[in-house]
Order: C-alpha cells, then structure tokens, then sequence
C-alpha cells in the first residue's frame, strides 16, 4: 500500500528521510517544453537542505552534455555529472561491462546525442545520423556489403527510423555470429509536449519481432543503468529515493534498486492505475499528484 | 508425425487425393525473382489433371491485379480470381465483415497494392502512398489534425515505414473511440531473393509495442483469409492441401481451416526446425524438398 502524501508535514519529513534524490525528467520535471509548476523550487529546496540530486532518465536522443543544455533552456539548475541518460550509461555498458573490443564496432538505430557518448566513451560505430541511412529510398539488400566488425546493433528512440535502418540492423543480427542486441530503453511511449508519441521501445519493436528474440535493455527500469550510476557516485540506498510517473520503469527501478520510490500524477499513470479496478502491481511506496507538492515543506 | 514423401508413386498418390491445391508463393513457387526449379512444370501438371489451383499469399504489397503481372513475369500461369491475397482480404474484411460505414475511413500503412484492393472494394482511407506522410521530417503532434472519420488502422509491409505514419497511426488507434488495429499479416521476416528482410509483422510491431495491445490479423495463419476464399471458391476440405513453407503461417493456416498441409523446405523452414532437437509443434501431413518434387508423378 502506498503512502498518499498530502500535508506539509509530510513533505518536510520526507525530505528529512532521504539525502539522495533521483528524479525522472519528461513528465515529472517537465512536459516537452514546459515546466511543471514548483519543479524549479522543489530542486532548490532540496539543494539548499544539502540534498544529492540526479537525474535518471531513459532519453537517449541527447547526450548528458546536450540534455544540460535543455536544462539551462527551461532555467533548471543541473551539472552534467548529475545527469544519467540511457545514452551515457549504453556506451559506458558497450565500453566496461562487456568491453567491446577496439577493432569491433556498433550499428547504431539513434540519433546524435547516442553518438555523442558513444564517441566519448571510445566505442565505434556506424549507422546513426549517416545520411546513407536516412533513407525512404528501398533497399537493396543485393548492393548491401556486410561489415563483418559489427558486433553489436544498439537502438534507441530514432524519429528517422525507416526500412533500410531496420534491414541493416537484422542482417547483423542475424548473419554476424555472436552480434549483441542492445536498446537504450523500452519506454513504449514517448511524452511529447504535445501528447504520446511511439517510444525507444517502439522503434526496436520490429527487431524484436523479426528476431523473434528480447534485447539487452540499459535503462530504467533495467538495473544496468543504476551500475552505472553506483560506479560514480557514492548513495546509502536506504537513504535515496527516485521520483518518478511511470510505475513499469522509474518506480520498477527504484524497486529493482533497493531504494524507496515516489510516483508523481503529472506524467504517464493516472490516478486510477493505482486505484481503479486493475491496480498495477508495481506498488510505489509514496504517491502525490505533483513534484511541485514538495514546496509545501519550505516552511519547515 | 508427418509423411515424407519420395517416390514416384508418394507424389502420384498424393495428387490422386486432392482436388483442391492452394499454394503460398514465395519461397515455395519462387524466390523473389527466380523461379523454384520445377515448379511452374508442377502447376501445369496439376491443371492439366482438372485439379483446381489457388495461390494464397500474405503479400500485400500488390494487389491481385499486380500480383498476377508477377506470375506473368515469371512465366507462370495464373488468373486474377485464383490468388487470394492478404491485401485483399484485409479490403473484404473492411467491406464485408465488419462493414465499415461509409462515412468512415482507414488510415493506412501500406504500398500501392493495398490501396487498390481498397478502392476497389470500395472502403475510403487515407496515407498509404500519400507522398505528405513519405518523409523522415520531424513529426509535429502540435500541428496535426486528427480525422475523426477514422474508424481502423490497416498496417501490412511498407518499406516507406516512418516515424510520421507510425505516429499518425498511434494517434488515430489511441484517440479515436473504437478505433480497430488491424494487419495484413504477421510474417516476422519477407523473403527476397536476395535473403530475408523484416517482414509485414516487424513493420507493425512499432503499434502493438506502443498500444501493448495485438492488432487483428487478417493472413495466414488467420483464418480471416480461409473465410474470404469460401466465399469465392467451393471446395471439399477433405480433398484440399495447403502447400508451403512456413509452419506457423501457411501449414498452421491449413491445420486450423481442417484442409491437409504439405511443407517444402525451399523457403524458410529447415530440415532442422521439423527434425531436430526441438522441432516444431505444428507438424504437416506432408512434406517434401521442393514443389518440383512432384513432377515425379508425370509418369503415371
């Protein structure tokens, strides 16, 4: 059973409760472009308690440097060793946990941001923004020259997603020996500004299904991605909380992780996903209807 | 356990009990451009022996009409009321099955050949081939405006496949009231002739991954497409045989319509997958190696 926060009183001790704060971002911070009321003064407030923030989050169409940039953009006080996208913690997997050798390289389904930190971290790769790739022209798998160095396809949420990208990434799968399925997460959906949009998990899905076979996810609610923050940062699980809206991948992982969780009411879950008739089974310990809710512990 | 068959007398014998022949195409009659050895021999065969000949295909790039010049072109003859696509099928089951009112339309993803079985069946629809969603441009939720005359989603192999269609298709399937999710088929793979590619069901993978929620299927194995076929054609169940190569489409489309199977291993089922460690649990009555096989019966 979950713990409805309401009164200031509640606010102030669980801020009192916990010393790191990971927070998602689209949906609890913001929509697209657009600030959640308070979210700005929450952080502060939790930053002048002394408070460790971070922020997890399973975009990985821009890298940590260019995701501080929409941070600055929207007036969100953030540094980039506090930012963990799926992105960073992908090329930190490709490049420490499996140690993909120096002469092999990764077909890449994704956009600039995934490059960026696959770069950064020393992993090679091809696909991505190659305009080659950025095709509705069909494909022609006869003129296809298999680059038998590729010994990982790694997908990630590509609005150019298209035929030839698809095609490219199943013949290395399936005619590469050894090659490693990968995605930076499986978020079905993604919250544009606007509304729902298809997710990373989406644009994997044909592989998925033509493989007839499940990926290697890196994010949330995977627990690759909280390896990758425990290898730089030091946190008292018992003492950390992550801030979510979604029950299947923030909260799961916070549950995954052995810390607490508290689901906000501004993103994807609603009010009757918790409560309705078919409750889900992923229980977060805390529920209140906003990040902003938070402020109402300032004057303790 | 299946009969395998390698006589002269196996293939006379065989041909001797069905009157009714309904063959997949691909991988079975050709590859792609190339012919399998022997077969338009067999179809020639067949017919010059009363036999009544069907080509049943989860093609649904082309139409009838289109498919039939691919027969032409191969040199293999054939009649426009003789294939029974799942293009369609899947206009038949919009005109005739769930009779889609007229003020309704379906928004498509699709090639050419799936708007014509629509128009000629009378349903309206929208993208398809619409040059304004062929385009790897950014999709702006923001400026897109919902058609609420949209009643269905149709989604069979399109190698234009996009983030713009995907997203308009999402919209329609998620913000419509009652909106049906329907499609073509399930192929996880299409054989061309130069190897296997992602197929009409990888194409609509991005959908169910999104919606956590399976489409309506129209091909084989579906029995939506046997339905379509007894509306047109009088046959004996127990003098008829589905001819194919692969086991859960076109031998479990025949298992569940009650007509008998014959699996030929030039397309993608391999001896292992019927033989091996772990052979598959939809089992043929028949198979053989090649269509081509059954020209040993010439002689009687």
């Amino acid at each position: 059973m979950s713990t409805r926060l309401s009164s200031a009183e509640d606010y102030a001790s669980l801020i009192d409760k916990y010393d790191t704060w990971m927070f998602d971002c689209d949906g609890v911070l913001w929509h697209g472009d657009r600030l959640i009321d308070g979210a700005v003064d929450v952080l502060r407030l939790l930053r002048n308690r002394k408070k460790s923030v971070l922020f997890v989050t399973n975009n990985a169409t821009k890298s940590r440097k260019s995701y501080k940039g929409k941070f600055d953009q929207l007036g969100v006080e953030a540094h980039v060793d506090e930012i963990y996208g799926s992105a960073y913690a992908a090329a930190v997997y490709l490049s420490s946990v499996i140690k993909l050798p120096k002469d092999k390289k990764v077909y890449v389904i994704g956009m600039a941001g995934l490059e960026e930190e696959l770069r950064d971290e020393g992993v090679s790769y091809l696909g991505g923004t190659d305009p080659a790739d950025r095709t509705l022209e069909p494909f022609s798998l006869a003129n296809f020259v298999l680059d038998e160095s590729v010994a990982a396809v790694l997908c990630g949420l590509d609005t150019t997603i298209n035929y030839t990208k698809l095609s490219k990434a199943f013949q290395y799968l399936t005619r590469n020996p050894g090659c490693q399925f990968l995605v930076t997460n499986e978020d079905s959906t993604y919250p544009s500004a606007d509304g729902l949009l298809p997710g990373a998990g989406a644009v994997s899905a044909p592989l998925r299904f033509a493989l007839g076979k499940d990926p290697v996810s890196i994010g949330k609610p995977a627990s690759t991605m909280l390896d990758c923050i425990k290898a730089k940062v030091n946190y008292d699980p018992k003492r950390t909380i992550m801030v979510g809206d979604r029950l299947n991948t923030d909260i799961l992982f916070g549950k995954n992780g052995g810390i607490s969780t508290l689901l906000v009411l501004t993103g994807i879950t609603v009010e009757d996903d918790i409560t309705g008739p078919n409750p889900s089974s992923i229980i977060p310990d805390y529920v209140t209807q906003s990040v902003g809710d938070l402020n109402k512990a300032a004057k303790y």
